[in-house]
């Protein structure tokens, strides 16, 4: 299987450049003193999450490509939908995003806002339905994760980090479908290759801890993984991004839903930078093992929470 | 009276770079279509709050001047104590901080976390408390406000502005005892002469509008100041800074309590930004008056409020 390289990755970098956020790395006085902590804000984004990195790296590039391009589709309830939708929106494309019926109102608004049509669907038949409407309408599928491009796009965020902190010495990121991590992993290995990347997982849905550990993917009901408090790490690895963790990933923890929310509460008010469940998880990973000692950065991966989940969290 | 240049913003900038975070200008989609809004997050600061622009400058210079200096002293119960805290213990220098005994531990405890003496001294003592300290110590005095340094450095801001966003329109900046207003202002009227420069102050300490409108300062009560959410807001103008307003001030609004309080909210789940109600008075400012068409930028300028506040206004 062919992975994603740290080239893939630099070119990634001038393709979303101008259209992502070049995040600043935040310095965190409250860290442990052996091991001074970072924070990379990718809730910052437009749409508030690292997502629009890899949808503008594959969108672009598939503008630049030598086919017309009559337009993307993506299946996600979540921060993928937004980052296909925004950027799309900007290429001057027509996006489709098919999202579940239960999808909360709030977040179909936010989609139909930045300009795309959406596709309502039964629960379970989201992959289904967006190819039908890829055959129909000929546009593109833009999967979350299972995509080189996607992959690249994300791993500029392990580019900035190398280049505003080369002597990291650990970094803590958030591991869902893999993309993250995969694109992240190859960009910090091939650039500091000191520093040790360690996956952070919520244990309710801790099937790509279980899945490395066993040396193959393994499957985690749906039902089991949808009890994470953490709504962005529900999905598993495909084998392309399963290969790269396989490859790029030093260890992987899990974290509980308590320490979760612990890192939310700590990243408002120590850090000033509200963060969805998801994005909390790579601190609480930091919180939780022992890395070596040096500069450790972590991932505040998204921002989207629903004002009553994060009142709730605060108070907690 | 001799007014802070661009000059004087220009050396600040070199001054203060590598120990102040160059904050990123962060497009926000929800703003009004015919004034795009941009906010500058200063909330992700060191210590979390523009204050350290100033400290970093004033204490900078110092230490770059012929006289040795032994020490510094500031009095402060909020951000401008940590500033020069963080700033003084960066340079290895000895802080004294002087601060009323009724300021909360918390405060004070973050304030000896940087390494800093405290003071402690009753209530409107402050500065007379300060200046003994400055005398037995021979420690110099860095004022929050009343100072070319202090202004020059929170100047910075304006001038990232300029060359992020050379198109700005409007700018909307929080006044209290008006050094970051008379910085920014100064910037912004050298650099983007078309952009206009407003004030924002909360109705409930509006001292520098009354004393603007009427071309002269003016005294309120500090009961009556007291009364605002915005405790960052609550000093007002020395000469130096109210003869800056005067010349770089478009205008002045004012906003009500539940105006700031909304405009938490919306920073908290639009922009993903904790700020304190002092740092969301300049976005309460951009919904309440019509500033012309064009990009618009606010400047969120601290994020520390205490957990209880933030769960209260977030839940309100």
């Amino acid at each position: 299987m062919e992975l994603v390289t740290i080239d893939d990755i630099r070119t990634a970098a001038r393709q979303v450049a101008g259209h992502v956020v070049r995040t600043p790395l935040l310095e965190a006085s409250w860290g442990d003193p052996d091991r001074p902590l970072w924070v990379k804000p990718e809730s910052l984004q437009p749409i508030g999450a690292f997502k629009v990195r890899g949808a503008f790296n594959a969108i672009g590039a598939l503008i630049a490509g030598s086919d017309p391009v009559s337009g993307v589709v993506a299946y996600s309830s979540g921060n993928h939908a937004q980052a296909v939708a925004y950027a799309a929106a900007i290429y001057g494309l027509p996006a489709h995003i098919v999202m579940p019926e239960e999808t909360p109102a709030v977040k179909i608004d936010a989609t139909r806002r930045h300009g795309a049509r959406v596709v309502l669907c039964a629960a379970g038949q989201r992959e289904i339905v967006a190819e039908q409407v890829a055959a129909e309408t000929g546009a593109v599928m833009i999967p979350p994760f299972d995509h080189p491009g996607v992959i690249a796009g994300q791993g500029t965020i392990g580019l900035e980090i190398a280049e505003d902190l080369p002597e990291v010495r650990s970094v803590f990121v958030p591991v869902s479908g893999g993309g993250l991590a995969s694109g992240i992993g190859t960009a910090i290995k091939a650039l500091c290759p000191r520093a040790v990347v360690i996956g952070v997982e919520p244990e309710l849905a801790a099937d790509t801890a279980e899945g490395l550990a066993q040396g193959r993917r393994v499957d985690w009901p749906i039902t089991d993984r949808n009890r994470t408090i953490a709504d962005g790490l529900r999905s598993q690895p495909s084998e392309l991004t399963f290969a790269h963790l396989q490859n790029v990933l030093d260890e992987i923890v899990t974290v509980s839903e308590a320490e979760i929310r612990s890192g939310v509460r700590e990243l408002a008010f120590r850090a000033r930078l509200v963060a969805e469940p998801s994005g909390a998880v790579a601190l609480a990973g930091y919180r939780k093992v022992a890395a070596p000692a040096g500069p450790a950065v972590v991932i505040l991966s998204g921002g989207n929470v629903a004002p009553e989940m994060l009142g709730q969290i605060l108070s907690g």
